[in-house]
């Protein structure tokens, strides 16, 4: 048994680790462009990439060092991807980190960067970051807003684990992501940090299984952008280890991140889950689950507050997935919109259904009622006035 | 041997035709909303129909006759797309049809339906129009006008085949769909007519062929709507067949159609050709030619007339086929952006690319250098103040 508990900010409480960001000039107007988390002691880290065929040089250059491995630094750029950059992308990251000051002690350091394709990084002037970071810092504030791109806010989440028979440690995580106009494009960096002792086999499956449900959730898989990249690092400097305390706290927090992610797709103002329950398969909920979460008109709809579920049934439908109208119910909330037994929306139905799509946050629920498989995933709105044809579209 | 003359109008020249369109109500405003396309005899049709699950009432009935059969009556309605109705909503139109006036010796009539999905059809309204109509009338126009639901313009299309050893044959369409957001969610109808004298194996096989290269093209296989059809209708009036003829008019007027539909675009100001050649498989350029028309990165880059070519290797490289950063080059008409030996582009090179995009119509070519097969998909940009974000991504 145990408890989790929301903390203030992001890595600050994570024990073994330090953080920070600085402006070298990369962005306008003196905003923070450079960002380093590091660990006080050689430590596990293991991630997930994007399954984009072009990989960015940062990808391809931890992957030298292999699957899993220790290290102590992480050095963070945004406004340049490093993506399509060739060998001399990779040899421009080895040469940066190598200018690193000796005094850290970096062992395997790594690189992360986020922002356009097709240029080489300018490492004069991100090496300048190494003069003004102060490497003792808890400052993962400053490291969580040099990752933003075209994020309208910063993403730090820390929960604390107190296991009830004494013990306890952190999980906490920085991100960038908001790219989310069509969940199939998300660009999005994200970055765990614990104290808890994991194990590295179960690092690995664990990172896993939670991206699964969550970042994965909101992103079509193989669909995805050259930089994508999920970071596990652990200090293990609680010494403690609970593998059912650390799997709920770590499914909470990309839960949550991903949430974020959606909430701040580029101009949205809902966020709605998209549960696909009873389907032939798990493959199938997943399907029609991520193509609701994708569809421009299902989102001009949510925009638009118009309980259209036709645009439901037929994105349904195109997925490619088994499926029966007869057998399909679609409800939003509690409101039931449409069933073999009322196919029909009433007055009344289609004014509950519209009451529900005015909250910020709701979810559409389609019962396929083939078999015992579902899938939830999460979608935004699609804004401004490119939807007006599209939100008005029955009227 | 053979020339293609393209003709004004639309049906009205095809021997043995009669259309109209009329207004029952179902538009506000008085716009057209029913039409009718009907042949002198009884006439072999084939169609073509949307992949998704969920086929409209309209689609199941044509079915019940069997795959292809004589026909001498088509009746059309926007507004509604008598789609999740169910076995009533196939009665609704067998009702309706049952209603024509006997003296138009119906035979094997089928209807088809756009709109909106999930509620029955107005009978009492819609069977308005068979006193309305004008059963004798060339109207092409008029029934063009009545199938539009977002279309900003009316799509016809007619061209006169003249062959060099003498005859000559029409082939003519009217068509409806301008849903472009996405090629995925393409809403379709095209109703093609020819006085050819088709054999029926013949007509199936290019009307297939015709729509793989053209509509296809901009819709991406299982994942359409629920009503999409193409249809081709043959009156066999001018007694000529020439295969290869009839081959390439059919060819160049769904292909001319696609474009009108891209052009047509919600919001969309720019057509653009994406061109993926030398790819591994035929099947690899279609999924990256696709993967590009559909991406919103893309198309933002495409309205913000931003070469930001790191967006197309990005959705290249996330379409899943084989492709390798060494080997890959693309272009913008003639504007050389990346290639192994060029990665990063100059500001020459941008300005270059800059100009190309600023026309009304240009060519992405992506040469993966792997193989012999392409294929060509067609995309417009997507506007409207909701591209600001990504359009200027980069400044």
């Amino acid at each position: 048994m145990f408890d989790i508990i929301p903390l203030r900010g992001g890595l600050d409480n994570v024990e073994g680790f330090f953080s920070g960001g600085v402006s070298v000039g990369l962005k306008q107007g003196g905003k923070k462009d450079v960002a380093f988390i590091r660990t006080q002691e050689p430590s596990p880290v293991t991630a997930i990439f994007t399954s984009n065929k072009f990989q960015a040089a940062p990808i391809k250059h931890f992957k030298r060092y292999g699957e899993t491995f220790l290290t102590n630094f992480i050095l963070i750029n945004s406004k340049n991807a490093n993506a399509m950059t060739g060998e001399e992308g990779i040899n421009d990251i080895t040469e940066l980190l190598s200018q690193l000051p000796k005094s850290l002690n970096a062992v395997n350091p790594i690189m992360s960067s986020t922002g356009v394709i097709g240029y080489r990084l300018n490492r004069a002037k991100i090496a300048q970051a190494f003069e003004l970071f102060e490497f003792e810092a808890k400052d993962s504030n400053g490291a969580a807003e040099a990752i933003m791109t075209t994020d309208r806010f910063k993403k730090e989440i820390c929960l604390r684990v107190d296991l009830k028979n004494g013990g306890s440690f952190h999980i906490a995580a920085i991100a960038k992501g908001a790219g989310m106009i069509c969940p199939a494009l998300a660009t999005m960096l994200c970055f765990i940090a614990t104290d808890a002792k994991v194990p590295q086999d179960s690092a690995d499956r664990l990172l896993k299984e939670a991206a699964d449900e969550s970042f994965n959730a909101i992103s079509v898989d193989g669909d995805t952008s050259t930089n994508d990249t999920v970071m596990l690092i652990s200090s293990g400097k609680s010494g403690v280890w609970n593998e059912e305390a650390f799997r709920e706290a770590l499914k909470l927090l990309t839960r949550e991140l991903a949430l974020l992610i959606v909430k701040d797709g580029e101009g949205s103002k809902k966020v709605v889950a998209f549960e696909v329950k009873n389907a032939a398969s798990l493959e199938d909920a997943k399907s029609a689950a991520k193509a609701l979460s994708n569809s421009l008109l299902v989102k001009t709809a949510i925009f638009g507050e118009d309980p259209n579920w036709g645009r439901i049934a037929s994105t349904i439908g195109a997925s490619g997935i088994a499926c029966d109208e007869e057998k399909l119910s679609i409800k939003y909330d509690d409101v039931l919109v449409y069933s073999s037994a009322a196919k029909e929306m009433s007055k009344d139905t289609e004014s509950a259904a519209n009451q529900v799509m005015r909250q910020e946050s709701y979810k559409i629920c389609c019962d396929l009622g083939l078999g015992n498989y579902g899938f939830t995933a999460y979608g935004c709105d699609l804004g401004h006035e490119y939807v007006s044809i599209n939100a008005d579209y029955r009227s």
